[in-house]
């Protein structure tokens, strides 16, 4: 059985969604605890602050050395300039001449269009191309917040802080990250602005294995965590949550939507497309609404969620999709901060003494 | 001769500093383009607000696989935890049992201590023990900026915005990015704070031959842009400067210190030390105020600032560093947004035009 030495990975502020989001800072509980390097916690209580007020116009701005540009572009001008290539380095300098899904004209990063057909295919047949980025089980985390400023006054600097946290856990596990504030979806705000991010990096790095999606108002509390991949190997979607919770009480809160995992595949396409279906964007919102109010009893709220569309999609459509979704719920692989806060001091003072009895006796 | 498509690589809003810090905001311009993913512009002329009111205890927060820790830590303990190493992937699992600079107990991160002794050797020896790090031309992009909110309504937004370029530039380009918000000595803050942070990165991140300090308040222009190291192989620091400003006029704007590249080498333990030498941490600040501004002729205040005190080094302590210098003024490494602005457009239109030749003549 796997255990970390930590009560948990990711922390949210936002599983209970009805009473924090909308509502200005109510609170604030900010604790840093920093030892030996290993684990760094920020755990805050604030207004849910991203993609609410959505002000800018769409530009669809993920940039990626992936995706498709002009051949001049990309070949080196100047040997000067070209650094010497590591395997570590993407291939800008490298774009082979041979056709890859990018050079069919009806591409598109967007989410209310069908499901790209044969995705597996192309993403195999685009690796083969590109042999040094395909590396087995790469990740690329994103995050995003709105374009324009937080309304509350301190919001910005916590979605800073947040991002460099998640940067600086990406840079010791070797992770891309990608952080979004473009609204690719004008009608797709709120919690449902994850999707059409998530979809459009699928399409935008074919490298990718997995796509880990974290809200930006999520923090690493365990900064040498590593993701238990091989247990996923049979799943496409991990995802946190108790069966019993989702099967049995039927409830809203049974996982939480604001950290997944997701493999960049066919079946990915096809689930974000079922999924984003219950969204703003499409005719069926009010009665998806009133399915969602209708299928779990304890949902607070009117309106449509993404998070109630996934624990819908697992009661009423479960033959197709619930064999390839992992809950996780062995180690917090994402935790309300309430729940998780009071352990903290436990960990920080494990590894305290791990480090004391290191010392003192030697390096063996 | 290097050219670039682009007029310039970042540009900041700082070298007009005694203008710009410490006001609030007085102007903003937010000209945001997008062109096929080649170019991110986002040039804004904002209230300064790196390290200006220091709020926080001294935390040294630099995380790092690179730095010890118990060798408990780093075993892994669980095989099903541990997904397959690759090229890319920091060595976190790794730390072999031979001793290196990091097991000597004198050993320290800060700058108000004497430069380390051999560090070219202490860091060659660890590189030899961490092959999959030693990287021909590793690069570690250091920023940051004050450890609370910025007083600007906008300003941390905007620090949001320009770390996601920063970051964007880094994953597109391989390179390690790090935020510091963390005033590491707590009289050196403002532009001061910049030295310690690169002190303390060199000795945590030995894997990077470069450390590249970019101002939080600057942003890449050219995503492409690549840094023409071939040409500065024989020197230890790139700084944008003119040569006869610098020795003619004897000019503080001569150069700009708010972009720079430094080589991880007991030449920049050295020069650091010197450097930082006429800061406010050390009893020789208000000596060094005066003498700078006797120097600089239209040094426009009176303390002792970086940029001046860089400067003072070439033209007082020449024979002694200025052969490791480069002044690059061939294009923009770094410019002031005023100057820059202007030239976007055409830069803009010119990756159009390269687009549509491109998709008239196919992908020859």
């Amino acid at each position: 059985m796997y255990t970390t030495m930590s009560s948990s990975t990711t922390t949210t502020t936002s599983p209970s969604k009805p009473q924090f989001r909308n509502k200005l800072v109510s609170s604030l509980n900010d604790i840093f605890v920093f030892v030996g390097g290993a684990i760094l916690a920020l755990l805050l209580l604030w207004s849910f602050c991203s993609f609410v007020s959505p002000n800018s116009t769409i530009t669809f701005n993920i940039s990626s050395p992936t995706r498709p540009k002009p051949t001049k572009l990309v070949e080196p001008t100047n040997s000067e300039t070209t650094p010497p290539m590591n395997c570590a380095q993407n291939e800008l300098a490298h774009d082979p001449p041979d056709h890859t899904f990018y050079d069919d004209p009806t591409l598109t990063y967007t989410i209310d269009q069908k499901p790209i057909k044969n995705w597996d295919q192309k993403r195999q047949h685009w690796l083969a191309h590109h042999p040094s980025l395909a590396q087995p089980d790469r990740i690329l985390l994103i995050t995003g917040s709105q374009p324009g400023p937080c309304k509350s006054p301190v919001g910005d600097h916590l979605l800073l802080r947040f991002f460099k946290n998640k940067v600086d856990y990406c840079r010791i596990h070797g992770h891309d990250i990608f952080y979004n504030n473009a609204l690719l979806h004008p009608k797709m705000t709120t919690f449902w602005a994850k999707l059409p991010a998530v979809r459009s990096a699928m399409v935008a790095h074919p490298e990718a294995e997995w796509i880990w999606w974290v809200d930006s108002d999520a923090a690493f509390t365990d900064m040498d965590f590593k993701l238990p991949l091989s247990r996923y190997a049979n799943h496409n979607l991990i995802v946190h949550g108790w069966p019993n919770m989702v099967y049995e009480e039927r409830s809203w809160v049974s996982l939480n939507a604001g950290v997944f995992l997701i493999r960049n595949s066919q079946w990915a396409m096809e689930f974000i497309h079922a999924w984003a279906g219950m969204g703003p964007q499409t005719p069926n919102y009010s009665q998806w609404s009133k399915t969602q109010k209708a299928t779990l009893p304890d949902k607070l709220y009117p309106e449509a969620d993404d998070q109630s569309g996934l624990i819908y999609l697992l009661l009423e459509e479960n033959q197709k999709w619930a064999d390839k979704i992992y809950l996780e719920h062995e180690f917090y692989f994402e935790g309300y901060w309430k729940e998780i806060v009071g352990s903290l001091r436990n960990v920080s003072d494990k590894y305290l003494e791990m480090e004391r009895r290191s010392t003192a006796g030697g390096r063996g």
